[in-house]
């Protein structure tokens, strides 16, 4: 049983994958030099992962960016799960190819001797390259050119029709003298690359050898800390009023140029998403050291070459889109959270707080669905010191995807006093205590969080006693011990959680994990937002103070 | 403010709800005749429609199946909202809709004559048509070609010269009496033409008008429930022990027969999802009344074709693929949702009980996600009854799509008593009384239902009164009135919910929505699963009755 381990890519995006890989080695190149980054980036896709629509985001991206050291055999054997793929699709995958800028080869997938010509022709050629390795499933057995080939290879004749077929001898397991001396040899050559890329790794300078090292082990710098508190004790000078995603513009402002291998993007919302910073350059042809990339309206392949960048090692990459885009990029997000991949998803507009553009781009469910993939860290700060504290923790992740929640509204400074301490990287904490008996605690997440601040005033103005707890992260508050969430969250009081997304995946912390905890009460969506300016949203759905306090006097009767 | 209001499709997949609006007409003039069922399918698609990947599967569905009356009209302007599509794309895009079967027209997109005659020729081609209609964004404005021409058009100074090259003397609202004379003609020729339609329709026998009625109303026929029934009957007859993927298959042969209207598929998963049966014939070129669709590996296109297809009217679609997959399909199942549209997501290998392919292919979140979307209904059945049950729910939809889930792994027959009567229909039912003093509920769906039924003989055994419920629907549940659920789900007795998903979403009825009503354990899964066969599986993870009985054992502490 495999449990525990990293799985591979899977199957269907891997060509997406590997546009990420084929990036990460151009960027690295350049940056680091061709003695200590140098190589290409191999594929083998099958007819089905040509069909799904995500190849044909990733070969849009490698044929925009030249990414002339991807090579991509196609195994053209014209079969599928259902029968011949002729049953579902007739692309011309050779002209598809050519017309996104790559080139293209053919060979004879069974002889290696042709394969070798043609990837001899592939790698001289200045484009991505496909190419087009005709070949028969299940070669030689009686099931051969079916889609019975898949899995059929368990009938003792058949399988030795399949031998034959293929010139094999040898018994089950039984390796032949000459290829195991053909594989010792090049277990020797790859061994014996491996010491000379070493020792010119070694030659860089002391400095610039661990530097490769750190950003290779994906370890945050020392200075990422001291940039982040300077960004909250300017904030706590400043109490600006903005939108969490100009906050972490400003965040990442401090952040890029202490962490060189950040690499920025967004899925055409570039100033929407609020990515970019100064001075990063765009990723091109034209220039590779550039750390920013418009990755086009393509939010599955981002997250998908996201994954394959932090697999390759190097880079840190980021990017955005908005929070209901989730949706597109969703199979790679899982992935990065089942592989174990830092990626970071800046996802802007993350409720109805979007306004105008209405329901089709209102997250409504999304921070529940990213809560209930495990290994997956959903932030969702309240304003630039949180920000600036969640970005701290995002970013030192080594095996954890983080999607960060941020809002497209203006919001009040909710963090007021500094603190040398990361507060968020519990999870949640007391922002303001109950003057009094504490008879309610609000429990709010980024945009709300000034709201339930706002509902506390009243309800203490009627003399009720009221904690707000802030909780940018359900998961890192999961992950403290029993008395800190107790402390946090005691029995006694009425809770209430306010959260403009649906109640699912709150029950936890209203009711206890064991129940009988609490009386608790949600303010938060039940069905989509709709198309209007965010206030009147806010106020339709009751998602304000007087609808926190009225839910909050209704659970304590 | 559009609250309650069905909204368009979204942007981005629009492209592949066509390809369902046109699939639908096809299917429909071979199935009524030309004289009622007889249009062509429009439409109108940005450069960013055509880079995000649902455009591939689209233009690849379309292309093999020859949808000779859908027109795609490109607004080739070269711009997205970060810059010129050079910044992300160099996609040849006629030829790459060449590669797949299309044909390829070209047009200036400011000049109505050139259109019409890009029109003609297209109407006249054997294939579907993409006519590329060169346009400049923001036409006589200063921000013409740039990607400010997206909202820019505020500047009275700009917007007067935007007017001007137009060609366009009139003030806002006002409409020249020229051009409301000739839209006032489009109107009666609309009017007219439908007049002549709904001659032609009454000219059609009583019956099959009626029938016509009803399949563009989406009402279930008659028929359907003594059909359910009868499988019903059957299965507590047989007491089959058969995978819920397999009495979906037996209920379906049941169905199709009695509802003309439904229309078949899956994304290249047939053998597995169970979705096909007896003399649906293939969907093709060739046979147009084929009710069986082969997708190819393509979720997401098939979901978006399929809101299309419902939108069109007149056909039923139901669609298969594995349930972790929900991913891919996940933008076009958010839409079905949000625009209110019946369609039918057949999600089989739903849970790790999917075995040996293991956690890529393993649902955990999935039930999950689709529960925390609005308007979604959750189906998860538990035997062959439960799953006639849930087909009868499904199909009778006529603003809500569903999704079954269904295993891969036999299971034993939970219901033995025959009712007349749809027990899945409140959502959840009690399918085991306790015997004596009730201390301990169970709550299961579908696989996990039998694992209640063992855990409760050990627990009565050892003297403790156990109540075994049924929950295929948390959705249904939740719509029942406060009595019929408190009947369900008393407060009292120790809750433990056996699923083998994430425990999200299972606490309102652990917990209850208050808070304080019983103690409770959740047995299930919460990080994602692994490759082995699916009783060792089970086994790991602890979902079993002798892990059930402990979680019950220590809640009741």
């Amino acid at each position: 049983m495999s449990r525990g381990s990293r799985p591979p890519p899977a199957p269907w995006q891997g060509i997406a994958n590997a546009v990420g890989f084929a990036m990460a080695e151009e960027h690295l190149r350049a940056r680091w030099g061709a003695k200590v980054q140098d190589h290409y980036t191999w594929v083998i896709a099958g007819d089905g992962c040509l069909m799904e629509g995500v190849s044909q985001e990733a070969i849009g991206i490698a044929g925009k960016q030249r990414l002339s050291r991807l090579m991509v055999l196609w195994d053209n054997n014209g079969i599928t799960i259902d029968g011949k793929v002729s049953l579902s699709d007739v692309t011309d995958q050779k002209a598809r190819f050519a017309a996104s800028g790559w080139d293209v080869f053919e060979c004879d997938g069974h002889d290696p001797a042709d394969i070798d010509r043609a990837i001899t022709a592939a790698k001289a050629s200045p484009g991505p390259a496909m190419i087009a390795c005709k070949t028969h499933i299940a070669i030689g057995h009686a099931a051969q050119d079916t889609s019975k080939g898949h899995g059929a290879l368990t009938d003792k004749v058949q399988l030795q029709a399949a031998k034959d077929a293929y010139g094999w001898s040898g018994g089950p397991f039984e390796v032949p003298a000459d290829i195991k001396t053909w594989w010792e040899a090049v277990g020797k050559r790859g061994a014996a690359a491996h010491a000379e890329w070493q020792a010119r790794l070694n030659g860089l300078s002391a400095a610039k050898k661990a530097e490769f090292e750190r950003v290779f082990a994906a370890e945050a710098p020392a200075q990422l800390n001291s940039a982040i508190r300077a960004v909250k004790k300017q904030a706590v000078a400043d109490l600006p009023k903005l939108a969490t995603r100009s906050a972490s513009e400003k965040v990442l402002a401090a952040v890029n140029p202490v962490m060189p291998e950040t690499f920025a993007g967004s899925a055409d919302l570039t100033g929407s998403n609020n990515t970019k910073t100064a001075n990063l350059g765009t990723f091109s042809p034209e220039d590779r050291k550039g750390r920013y990339m418009h990755w086009g309206i393509r939010e599955h392949g981002m997250a998908a070459a996201m994954n394959g960048m932090v697999l390759h090692g190097g880079v840190r990459p980021y990017s955005g889109t908005f929070m209901a885009f989730t949706d597109y990029a969703r199979p790679a997000m899982r992935l990065s959270a089942l592989m174990g991949v830092p990626v970071i998803y800046v996802m802007t507009h993350d409720s109805i707080g979007l306004g105008e553009d209405g329901p089709t781009h209102q997250p409504v469910e999304h921070l529940a669905i990213s809560r209930a993939t495990p290994n997956t860290l959903v932030l969702r700060p309240a304003d630039l010191v949180e920000v600036a504290e969640c970005w701290e923790i995002a970013l030192s992740q080594k095996t954890t995807p983080s999607v960060m929640a941020l809002s497209r509204q203006n919001l009040i400074a909710v963090r007021k006093v500094h603190s040398n301490q990361n507060l968020s990287a519990k999870g949640a904490y007391v922002l303001a205590e109950a003057t009094g008996k504490r008879q309610v605690i609000l429990i709010a997440t980024g945009s709300e969080v000034e709201i339930a601040i706002k509902a506390r005033e009243a309800l203490q103005a009627e003399g009720i006693g009221t904690r707000v707890v802030s909780m940018p992260s359900m998961e890192l508050f999961a992950a403290q011990d029993a008395a800190y969430r107790r402390k946090i969250l005691p029995s006694g009081p009425v809770r209430v959680a306010i959260e403009a997304g649906v109640r699912q995946g709150w029950d936890r912390w209203l009711l206890g994990e064991r129940g009988r905890e609490a009386k608790a009460a949600f303010v938060g969506m039940s069905t989509f937002g709709a198309s209007a300016p965010y206030e009147r949203l806010y106020k339709e759905f009751g998602i304000t103070p007087e609808g926190t306090v009225a839910a909050a006097a209704k659970a304590m009767v």
